[in-house]
Formats: structure tokens, C-alpha cells, sequence
């Protein structure tokens, strides 16, 4: 078990999880742990991030490395910096859609890939011993900085330049006050765009809206959107590595839907492996058979340890996130986004019209939040409640909680939350009325399995989404 | 009369009108006419910019001036640099509000004030005779980069902080793409705002919308802006000296009605002289007057020459421009959004409701476009009619143009355009009818003026507002 | 007594006594004690100081104050930008003349003077008590980078401008592989010298020679600098406080020597009062009776406590040391090179003309050191010698040590060292015959004073200069 | 014939012969004629520089190239730069060994390498003719800066560190206040030498010694190398492209000795061929053949073309520098002396004692300035002198002048300079009353070949060196 690292490196509130002495501790120890001779760092525009950066930069210098210090960038900056240079490692300060009361610290290793958990292992038990070697005066580490921001979007822009250009589309652009209102504006209208942004004064305090691109959070801006025209409303996060899609008519788009847009772009250009998340459904499926491409099921938050094993693979996605490998090894909201750009140039067509070319089922995803102390309980209730739907005609995988799915294309998944108190259900069904019955079969026997006082205390949260 | 210096500087299309050459003539020319040893530099995000930036830097150098490259800036930044530093004068190129395909340059003196008319025309000379003594190699001028914009956002935020705030007020700034982006969110943020930004990835291109603050070019703005529950929406031009304020719930906020609450505000402060241009009606005219204040009146496009005159005034203000002394001799829109939104936190009031505390007249704004060779014709008539009207009751003005105040506060003003073949008609009456009809005439008597043939020629433009 | 700080901030080898703990400690104290918003940072070339630098800067954000990094800087640019400007403090990471092993940290307050004793003390109980408010995420401290050192150059250039100029000299100056070399040959080239450099690649291993600029370390450079036919050499220390001033034909000058020449010349333009450490000697007194001034003497290290009591003296200097008021209240190597250079320029005279002008007195500069335990012994042994030489018609001052100064301008001066075990011994007297007297029976006294065995581990060193 | 360039790039007073203007031609030249997308700018530390910088990359801005602006860099820091990037071609600002009253231009291909002659034809060519297309606003070129010097210094240490330690020589670097003093010491340190720095300010005044490294301007410098007690003593031009080596007990070392030290080093590592220039002599061309190597002899000034059509050579030389192709096809002084020290400290011994391994043939190297109109007359004169020593057992040479070599070694080249009204003669003999022979027979025939009063018009200049 990890102290620090959660599902995506460290996160928390400054001060009471996440300090100066920490940042340093870790840039302590990732120099040690990689021998690091270069440790590349970056961050967002969190109020508490130059300190931290700064604090980072300390640990690493102290025992020998130099580290080449990339300013304000949105995270997949990071490691395609890395990916194409000497560095031996990386770090990068950002909580991601956190309030700005929290940071965290995200590291990378010297191909500009995400540490393993193992690896994050690894490194923990480093902090936790906290005995390093600080490098002598002549071996101690320099501080030098670099601005990468232009490369990177002369190379995104050549690297995803529409062939054909159909349209100049309208495209509206959120960059939830981050630095990827540096960055994406910019390689959208170089592909080709006209470029609304809303958002976009870089600002840590996230004055503009909460950094989770949420339905709720992006609905305001649909009025607008629809009166300018646009032809997609795109939304990052804070740090730049997630995507949200919005159809200016039709409002928030489903992940699920997306990523089987994006897996049918792939497999049309050529037959391969498509990774996912365990809690991916069916349209991603029905395209991947329809396409005759090959589905790889992973732990949620761990797509880039699926490429380790699939290196060959044509795309890792779970929602909100995607790595594209023929770009590198790095979720990338950046390169996603002009994915997308490229598409409704090339094909002429809205949003819209192009969600339609994909299947669109629709999803339940809900939570029950439990008392301390009873979630096995809960959660092999469910378990066992889902057995029973099998009747031996299921198929069955258990890497991430425990997934059924039937012949019909009925699927269920229950599974323990890896940062919350919280028994998660993702569901799918043939007809929106089997799907509600689904979940409340399920939910009953959860509330059954449990005492009356604790009953009480379930919190169930939740809707299908379609 | 000047051959490249207009209304409001140098500025056309680039290539056209305004090229590298034009630009280090400029800088040869400023320098040898200031004598100087240090001239400021900044400019617009264009794209022409930094190619036009550094070929000004070249004249200027070569007549053995260092040259301060304050690299991306609002163009109200160059002023207050040179204002509280050591620069001789300063460059700034920028074509303001005019599409993307234009720029131009704008000079300035070595307190940060815009060169007068008389400053412009000797410069022009000395770009006629084009023959300039070049520093030897021991004078030769330097480039050094400097970086002023936190210093400038610390002390506008410090100069406009607002005391016993009452409300945080939800804001919505259009930046236009430009410069202005890197400053007013931050400000206004720092005075106790919640920003939401638009169109604010700063950018040549102006992918998001024309840098013009037009109500047309705002408007599909306000059904989000509503949305979201804005105090009040605020947009700049493409280079940080404009502002134009919308009401989410009323819309575009008339020049003349703005003017005159920033009056109100300026003399219930202190007793005093406010500067206006000859264009404004009678909502700045009643303030002035109810509050014990003086007005001056001033070509348009001169506010900065009357300050010259009257350098104790409280402010000079013409549509789109505020000159705020205390703050310094120059348009500041970013200063002026401030002010705007320091009223709010300290009223505890959206700005509809501030809006109410000054009055508010309909105001005609026509325009006649005549073809070459009659247009002294057209406003001779123009001008005759309008003494008409007089019957020796009224007050005229002819700083520029021909003004007419009636006793029951009709106005008229005719005007020649100083940029182009128009002659334009400002008028104002007691009730819309009455305006309506007193320009109907004025536009037939400007018909009945001209042959048959030309008379099919014209092209009116215009609207009553309110 | 201060547990870190020395006569000269603190100072001692890396990861021994100087660690980035320890710097971060600093950083948050100097930040809690000026209850500073703003601190100035800045450091030598010695390969741990950027780390030590940004350890600093961690400490200081931490606590909430923003810190502006002016970078590789000779030490006084440091209180030069900190007395111009708004900041409350100033932190400047250097080990000054120790070897590249070492660094240290010297500390400034809002003016731009180094820490008085008592203020030293306060800072280190706060250190010792080690609790601080960390600043909350809105009130952390930011990292701002700025590069002073083009206007100190030209401000210096401009308050050291020889008037009437009759030379233009050929200058030797060695700035010990320090950052010195990006100020004074530039700053003596704009007066008007040439100027050929040695040791001016900066760089933090001193790869050409020690920095400390002692006669020994010297020497082998004077055969060019006859050579070359230079008018003066003079050699700075790793962080550009210090002077020597050597003669290409008589080598290194003395360095009373060399106050009485500087005292001369504020005497010449003014009254007033020079002060002095207490162990500089006649040459300063005699110049000072002979043109009117007033001498006030100090404790060793202490001149710039000495101006806080007299703000309006001419001048303060110590061995190697110049503070020159009219410039600012801070220790500054470069202006005291530019004195000198500006003389020779205006003089017309070569440096062994301009100190042939003032008087010169052979002195005697001896350290005992005594194994521990004995030193107050000898120290009083010491003592009581020369209170036998006083005869009652000496005068006797106390105020660091105990120094007698008798009739016929003969001078003893006996104190302990205040960084190591030893007691030093300062002396002139009418002629060198008696001053090696007067120096042999003090060491004869001292001798006497302990027991056989430790006498014999007594070392001696010193010699008598001319 | 070339108008504007001459043996290396275009060169001459500023303001007399190098303009802005020429700059701004050059740029627009250059980048028409390599379609540029991208061009590399650097340039030396003169006065002039900056300003001749930005006036070329305004030219190269204009026509539609992006400008990447290096900074103050040593030149071989530029074709490095190109080399390992993306631009598409370079241009360097500098007059290299030229007093600072000069200033000229450098032309680089996108691999790095120098114009060749019939490049610098075609490009003038461009440059006459005048008419550029300009880019529009939308395909006009931007500015960016990058800093290469760390990276440069990080890879040429690690190319050329040396194996097998010997000693930590003490090294000798005068680096003529020019941009080298950013690079070679920090290079020659982190290889293993003690290094110290004459001359290392950087100053476009050139206040310490002419920036070209010549025997008399750098013998002052020797007494303090001996007392220093130096391994060797190196000195750079202005701009980093040329090394003078002394030996600190016997000065400097002649060109041709140590084109054969840097030769014998090259083959001992591998066989193959050697590039020099035609008034390159027997030492190299003993070592060559003793250590079975080939030959190759181009005109002077020619190296780099040389290297065209023997891509796989070894080595290119010509006096005063030096390409080394396993490094990259550009001249590069920084890396000649890397080589020297690396030697130095992997044999354990002094220059002196390295020189020892090679041969030295005494050589005369004179030229005759003539009276204009009588260059050609001179020439033929010489020429039939030297046909006249041939007697059908010499190889002749035209490829530049002509030359002899005759079985006994002896050898003499004629040719007329590029740049002056001269007429050069180079020779070698067996013994030095030899060679003072047939040079004073040359010179007599010179003055019988014209008339009595030109003939006292003959300044004849030059000197045997050993």
C-alpha cells in the first residue's frame, strides 16, 4: 500500500497533504531512484505551484541532479519534453481538477511515461527511509530554465494537420484558467479553426469556473455556443490532460460515447489493439468488433501500464483521458482535442453528426457511499448479487472489481473506489428500463446486506446517462 | 497636414501603407527628434508586430538610441513604463480595434503621453527629409528586454483596490485575443472579483472575434453572460486603451451614458474640470453641472492634447477612452475597466443599477459617405442648415466641426471625418421623435445639396441609440 | 552570542555548516522577522549557491513573502537594488573569499544594510525557535526573476565619471573568476580606461585562483602588468565587496595605506568624519588631523553599524572594506575600483604617484594561536604588557580588544579573534627597529605566560608590512 | 567576382562597407534563397552587432522566415546549433580578428557548413537584383530566443574528455574579451585543467588586447604564464573560430607545427586523409606520410569546401583553424583547443614537450604590397623565378598561386591575396640560409620586374619563422 501516491501520483490540500518538505522528499527521491544526472519539472498555474516546483527542485539539486525547470505548461508538455530529450526523469506540480486549495505531484520517467505502481512502490519506500546522499559541492545539481511551448505546438500542429480540409469550423475552446490556453487555441487555429476561448486568462485561482469539466459546470456557457455557431465545445482541465466535448445542441457529450469515436477513427486506419478501462461499455466494444480490432480491458487510471504490456497498441482511453502512441506515451487533452479538430475539418460535419457514425448506449454509473467498516460487506453482496445474474453464460473478468457481461450486451461492474469510502456500479442494458431495473436490483440487495443503522447511512449516488 | 499620421497615429494595411521601411523611419526619426537615449518599445500580439517592433528598434538603434524591448504588452503599459522610468519616448505598434491584416505605430513623449498634433507633424518632417546623422560604432544603440507587466498589474490593483468592498461581483471580461488578457483578468481578480474570461488566448489572428467592442461583435455574448449571472460584462479593443461596458441583462452601455458615471464619480471625489471631446451630449453635460464641475471641450481624438492645457483636470474622456490624471496621461482601459469594477464591490450594485444613477439621453450617430469632390459641399449645407435652427437662441462650437446647443438641450453636431470621405452627423433632442425628425432634415437638406447622380451615391449609416 | 552567524554573516563549509535546511530557515525567519511581502535574492557563481538560492527562496514563499531572483550578482548590486526599489529585504548567498567548498549566507534589511549584531541575534531566535505561520494558498509567495546588473552599471558609470579626464589609464583588473567580471571592466571601460581582465570567466570552482585576494595569490600576475605598462592593478574577491589595489612596480599596497589615500580624497571635497575598524592606523589619523576631519573608530566588521550612528560621515572603511554613503550604505568593491580609477584619470598620475601623496607607515599585523583553554590567559598577559608601556601618557580605547596610542604616534593594539583561537597583535611605531622591539617582547610576554608545554604548540605568524 | 564577399563572408568598417541596410539585404537574400522556414542568428560581442543582428533578421522576417535568435555566442556555437536542429540556414554577425571599428556577416547552410563560393555568388547574385517577395500578415516570420551555450558546453566536454587522466594541467586561456569566455574555460575546466583566464570580460571595445591573437600582442602575456608556471598558454580571436597556441617557455608556436601535432594525433587514431590549405609545408606533410595518410591541398580560406568532396577526411586545416568532421564540418577553435588540453592531460605533458613529436621546418612567410596596376607584372615575375628553380624535377601546384615542391623538400608558393594589393610568397628550404636565399633572389627578381619609381613603392613585410 502507498502513503502518498493515490490513483494519479500525489494529491491533497496544501498544507495539511501536500507541503514543501514533501515536494523536496520526492525530489529527493526520484533522483535517487533513477539516478537522475537530468529531472525535467513543470507545473500549472496553482497559486502554491512555484513553491512546490521550487521545493522539488531543491530535493533533486541536493543530491546531484540538474533539473531543467519548463515554467508554467500544461502537463502532457511535461513528458513529451522528456520523451524527446536527455532528461532521466520528470516532475510536474498540478492538481489536476482539484479546487486551488489542493496540489499535487505527478512523476515521470525518462521515456516521459507516468510511473508504474510498482514503481510508485518503489519510490515510497525511498521517502520512507529517508536516508539520502547529498552530492558534494562539485556534484550538486544546477537550476536551469527552458520555455518548450512553442515546439510543442509547431509539432502537435504539424503532427495532426487536417488532409483535405473540408471546413473551417467554429470551434469553442474552455481552458478552465490553465496553461492550456497557451497551447490548444493556438494548434486549433493553426489546423485550421476559428477559435472562440472562454477561460483562458491563465490564472490560479480559477476565477472563471471550478476546473473539473463537469456537465454542470459547462452547461452556461451552451447559450453562447449556440448563438455563435460553434461546430464543437471543447473543455479542458486544469492541467490540460483531460477533454470534455460538448454538442452545442445536444449539451455534454458521454465518455463512453467518445472514446468509441476516437477507437473507430483508429481502427479505420488500421487493424490494432484498442486499450480501455474496466468500466468502458458496449459502443466501444461494437466498434472495436465492427472495425475487427482488439479489446485490452485495464484497472482504471492504469491505461499506461496497459501500453507496457501492448506497446504495439492503437490507442489507451478511459474517460476523460486518452493516450494516442503513434504521439507518445502520455494522456495528452492537448492532442485530443485536435483529434477531434481534425476530424469535423476533414469530414465537414458538426459534433454532432459525427457522435451519430458511433453507438450510444446509454450508461449507469452510480456509487453508494458506505460506513467505515462495511464496505467488503457491500461490495461482496454485490458481487454476489451479479453471480447470480450469470447463469453461466456470462463472461467474467475480475481485474478491477468484478465485471459480468451477459450474451444480450448487458453488462454490470462492481468495484471498490480506490480514493473514497464508496462501493462503485457501472452498468449497461438493451432497454433503458432494464437498466434502471438493473441498478435498483443491485442497490436492494445492497442496502439488504447491511444492518438498519448502516442502512440508513448508505448514501447512493448516481443517474444513466445517455 | 500629415501623410502617415492620422487621428490616432500611423495605421493602415500592412504592406499597403504600413511596412519595415515606414517602421524605421519612424525610429530613426523619433530619436533624432527627441534626442534620445532610450526609447520604450512594445506592442500588440499581431503577427506583423514583432517584425514592425524590431524594425523600429533598428532606426532607433542606428541613430544611437538604446532601445527597451517591453516585448507583449497593452498598449497602455508602454505609457506608465516611460512614465516612472528614463526613456526619452517610446514606440508601440498596434492597429487597435482594425482587423488583423493592419497595423500600425503610435508615438509617445518622454512622460508617456501621446505626441500632439504639432510633435506629429515636426516628426513627419524630419521622416520628409529622411537624412539622419547614424551613431558611430561607439554609440550605436542596444536592445535589452524587459518584462513590466507584474509590476504594472501591482500597482494598478494597489491604486484601484477597493475600499469597504461589499459584495465579490461576478465579472466578464472580453479581451479580443489581445494583450489586455495578461492584465485586466488578474487585476480585477486582485480587487475581489470573480473573472470569467473570453476570448482571452492572446492571438494575432483574432480567432474569437474582430477586436472591434462592437454591441454586434458582443452581443451573442450576453444569453451566457445572463447565464452565468454577471454584474457586468466588459470588453477591450485589441490593444488595452478601449473599453466598452454591457449590461448582461440591457446590453451595450451607450459611450456618452458611461461617460458620465465616470464623471459622477470623478467630481463626487472632488470639485473640478472634466475634459470631454466635442461628440458628447448632454448625460455628461447634467452631471458636470449638478455636480458643481467644469467641462471642457476638445477635438476628438485630443482629449490628451486638452489635459496639456487644463493638466489639474479630474478626467478627459471621449467615446471608448478614458484619461485618468491621477492615474497618468494616458488611455488606460484597463484602469478604466478597474474603476468600473471598483464601483461595483464598493456599491454592492450591478452595473444596470449604477447606470441608473446618471441620466441617459437617445443619441443620433449618422454617418454620410459621399463620393470624392463633394463632401465640403454636402457639410456646407450641413452646416447651413443647422444655423437655421439657431434662430440666436443657441451656443456654437467650432473647435471641430460645427456644434449647436440648443436652450432646451437639442443639440447638433456636423463634422468632417479625419479618416475618411464622411461627413457625420451627432445630434440629440428632448424626445426621440424630435431627434428622429431633426435628422430626417438634415439628411434631406444634404441630399438636396448634390446632384441627381451623386445623390444616388450616398451611403447613410447610423442609428439613434439610447 | 549567534550560534550561524560570524563577523560576515554566516559562512562555512557546505553540507558541514551551510545546508539547504539551513538556507530555508533563514528564508522563512528574515520573512517573519521583516514581516516581509518582498525579498530580494541573489548569489555568487560557487556551484552550491543555486541551491542554497532556491532553498532560500523556498523558505521565504513559504512564509508569504514573494521573492525576486536577481541572479548571478556581485554582493553589492544585491543592497544597491534593494535600497532603490520596494523591497523589505534582501538574502545573498556567497562564502566571499573562502574556497569553492565553502558558501554562506549574508542578510539585508529594506535599506540595503547588512543585519546589525542585535538584529542578527533577534533573527537567530526565531530560528531557534522554528515555529512559523506558513502563508495559506492565497497568500503564498511567487518567484519572480529580474537582471539588475545593466542599470547598476550605468548608474555607477554615471556617479563615477571622471570630470576633466587627462588620461585614459590602462587599467589591470582580476575579478577571481567572480561576478564581478560582468560589472567592473565594463564600468572602467565607460570611465574611460583600458582595461585588460584576468580571471574573468565566472566560474564557481575558482579554477585560476583563490578568492582571496592576498599578496601571495597576486604576485605572479605583476610581471605582465609591467609588462603591459598598466597604471594600477586591482583584484577583486569571489563576490566583488572587497579591493586589492596592487602598484605593477611595488606590488601590493598596504591597506591603511590605501584608506588614507580615499579618507584624502572625501577630506579634499568635504568635512566631515571618516570611520575606521580599530585596527587601522596612522596613515588614516595623520591625513584626517591634517585636513580637518573627524575620526570615529569602530569594532572590526562593524563600519556599517558605525554609519548607523554617524548617517552623516564622509566615508567608513575597514582593511579591504569601503562604504561610501554618498553612494549607499553598503560594502561595494566595484565603486571603491572606480574611486581609484576615476583619481588616475583625473590626476593624470599613476597609482604609486597618487599614494606617494599620502603617508605610510610600516606596520605589524601578527596572530599568536593558542591551544584552547589559554587564550584569555595570554590575551591578558597581553594586555597588562602594554598597559606597563603606557606610563599614563597614552591614550587607551577598549571598544574591540585594547589598543594604546602613544605620544609619539607608536600603537599596540591586542584583541581576540572573533572566528578563531587566536589573539592577534596590530602595531606601528616611528621606526621599523621599534617595532620589531615592541613586537618581540609582546610575543616574549605572551610566551611567558604559559606553561612550558603549551608553548610550545604556540604559533606565531605574521610579519611586519611596508 | 563577388561584390560583398570576400575570403570569409563579408567584412569591413561599419557604416564605410557594412550597414543595417546590408544586414536587412542579406536576410531577405538568404532567406529566398534557402526557402527558409526557419534561420539560426547569432553574433559576436561588437557594438555594432546587435543592431546589424536584428536589421538581418528583419530582412529574413519580411520574406517570410521565423528568426531564432541565438544570442552572443562564439560563431561555432551557431553551425553546432544548426547542425543538431531544424533551421534551415544561419547568419553570423561578426569581423572576427578585425579591429572594432569592423563588423561583417557570416552565411551558414542548414547543415552548418559556410556558404561555398558559388553559394556566396548565387546569393549575391539575389542581393543585386534586389526584388523579394515579401510574406503576408499571415505568413510574416517571428523572433524567438534561445540560450545553446549550456548544451553546447555539456556536449563538447563529453566529446572530447579525456582518457586516462595523466595530470591536472594549469592552462592558459586568452579569450580576447569575445563570447569564447562563456565556453572554453568552463569546457577546459570540467576536462581536468586548472584554468586561467586573461581577457575573459566581454566587451565588443576589445579593451584588453586586439582580438587578433598575433605573436606581439600576445608576448606581454608570457612572463606571467612562466611564473604561473602554465602547461600551456592558448589565445582565441573575437569570435571563437581561430587559436593561437604558446608555449609559455618559447612563445608561439608556429601555425604549420601545430596543423602537424593536430595531424599526427588524428592518424594515430585512424588512417585516412588529411585537408590543408596550399601554404601548408613539410611538417605536416612529413607526418602524413610517415603515418601512412593521404593528402589533400585546396585553396586557403577553402577548408570547408575541401570537406565537401572528401566527406571522410580526418581533419581540414589551414593556419589558425581547424575542422574537425567527427565533430561537425565547421571551423571551431573552442574545440581545437578541448583537443590540445585533452592531449596535454592524457600524455602528462607540457605543450612544449608535445611539440617535441613533431617536425618543425623554419619557414618564410613575406608578402610585397604594390602600387596598384603592377600586382599581375609582380606575380608573373615570381612565377617565372620559380618555373626557373623547377628544372623538371618539382610537382607544381596552381590550385591557389603557384607552388613547387622540389625533391629536396625545399618548396615556395606565389599567389596574390584576396583581400589586399599583395603579393604573397610562403617557402621552406633545409637550412635556413637557404631559405634566405632563394626568398631574398624572389624579392630582387620582384624588383627588377618593375619600374624604378614603383620599385621604391614595393613595401616588402614579413619574417622566417622557426
Amino acid at each position: 500500500m502507498t502513503t502518498w501516491f493515490g490513483t494519479a501520483g500525489i494529491r491533497g490540500t496544501y498544507l495539511d497533504d501536500v507541503t514543501p518538505d514533501l515536494a523536496t522528499l520526492v525530489g529527493k527521491a526520484i533522483t535517487a531512484y533513477l539516478k537522475a544526472r537530468k529531472i525535467a519539472l513543470g507545473g500549472d498555474a496553482r497559486t502554491t505551484t512555484p513553491l512546490l516546483k521550487h521545493a522539488a527542485a531543491v530535493g533533486a539539486m541536493y543530491i546531484g541532479s540538474d533539473v531543467i525547470d519548463l515554467g508554467l505548461i500544461p502537463m502532457p508538455v511535461l513528458p513529451w519534453w522528456i520523451n524527446r530529450g536527455d532528461s532521466d526523469g520528470g516532475i510536474y506540480i498540478t492538481a489536476s481538477h482539484n479546487p486551488p486549495t489542493d496540489n499535487g505531484i505527478k512523476v515521470f520517467d525518462g521515456e516521459g511515461r507516468e510511473f508504474t505502481r510498482s514503481m510508485e512502490e518503489e519510490l515510497e519506500s525511498l521517502m520512507k527511509k529517508g536516508s539520502f546522499k547529498p552530492a558534494s559541492w562539485r556534484e550538486v545539481g544546477t537550476l536551469t530554465r527552458q520555455d518548450p511551448l512553442r515546439e510543442y505546438i509547431d509539432e502537435l500542429v504539424s503532427f495532426d494537420m487536417p488532409e483535405n480540409p473540408r471546413i473551417s469550423p467554429r470551434v469553442l475552446v474552455d481552458t478552465a484558467n490553465g496553461p492550456s490556453a497557451l497551447v490548444t487555441p493556438h494548434v486549433l487555429r493553426s489546423l485550421g479553426a476559428d477559435v472562440i476561448t472562454f477561460n483562458s486568462a491563465v490564472d490560479g485561482y480559477f476565477p472563471g469556473r471550478t476546473p473539473e469539466p463537469r456537465p454542470d459546470v459547462l452547461e452556461p456557457y451552451l447559450p453562447s455556443a449556440r448563438e455563435l455557431g460553434v461546430h464543437v465545445f471543447l473543455a479542458h482541465d486544469g492541467d490540460g490532460d483531460r477533454l470534455a466535448v460538448l454538442d452545442p445542441l445536444k449539451g455534454f457529450i458521454k465518455q463512453d460515447h467518445l472514446i468509441a469515436l476516437l477507437a473507430k477513427e483508429k481502427l479505420s486506419q488500421r487493424k490494432g489493439t484498442i486499450i480501455v478501462s474496466i468500466d468502458v461499455g458496449n459502443a466501444v466494444r461494437d466498434v472495436v468488433h465492427d472495425m475487427g480490432g482488439k479489446l485490452e480491458v485495464v484497472r482504471l487510471g492504469k491505461i499506461h501500464e496497459g501500453l507496457i504490456t501492448n506497446p504495439s497498441a492503437l490507442m489507451a482511453a478511459e474517460p476523460w483521458k486518452l493516450i494516442d502512441p503513434s504521439w507518445g506515451p502520455w494522456i495528452d487533452g492537448m492532442h485530443q482535442a485536435s483529434l477531434i479538430v481534425k476530424m469535423i475539418i476533414e469530414r465537414g460535419k458538426k459534433i454532432g453528426e459525427l457522435m451519430n457514425t458511433v453507438p450510444n448506449y446509454p450508461q449507469a454509473r452510480y456509487s453508494i457511499k458506505v460506513p467505515r467498516g462495511i464496505r467488503d460487506a457491500v461490495y461482496e453482496a454485490l458481487v454476489n448479487k451479479v453471480k447470480q445474474l450469470d447463469k453461466g453464460k456470462g463472461k467474467v473478468q475480475t481485474i478491477d472489481g468484478y465485471r459480468l457481461d451477459l450474451p444480450d450486451k448487458t453488462w454490470v461492474l462492481v468495484r471498490r473506489s480506490g480514493t473514497e469510502p464508496k462501493v462503485r456500479i457501472y452498468a449497461e442494458a438493451k432497454k433503458p428500463s432494464s437498466l434502471e431495473n438493473l441498478v435498483n436490483e443491485l442497490i436492494k440487495e445492497a442496502k439488504k446486506a447491511v444492518s438498519p443503522e448502516d442502512r440508513d447511512r448508505l448514501i447512493i449516488e448516481g443517474k444513466i446517462i445517455y
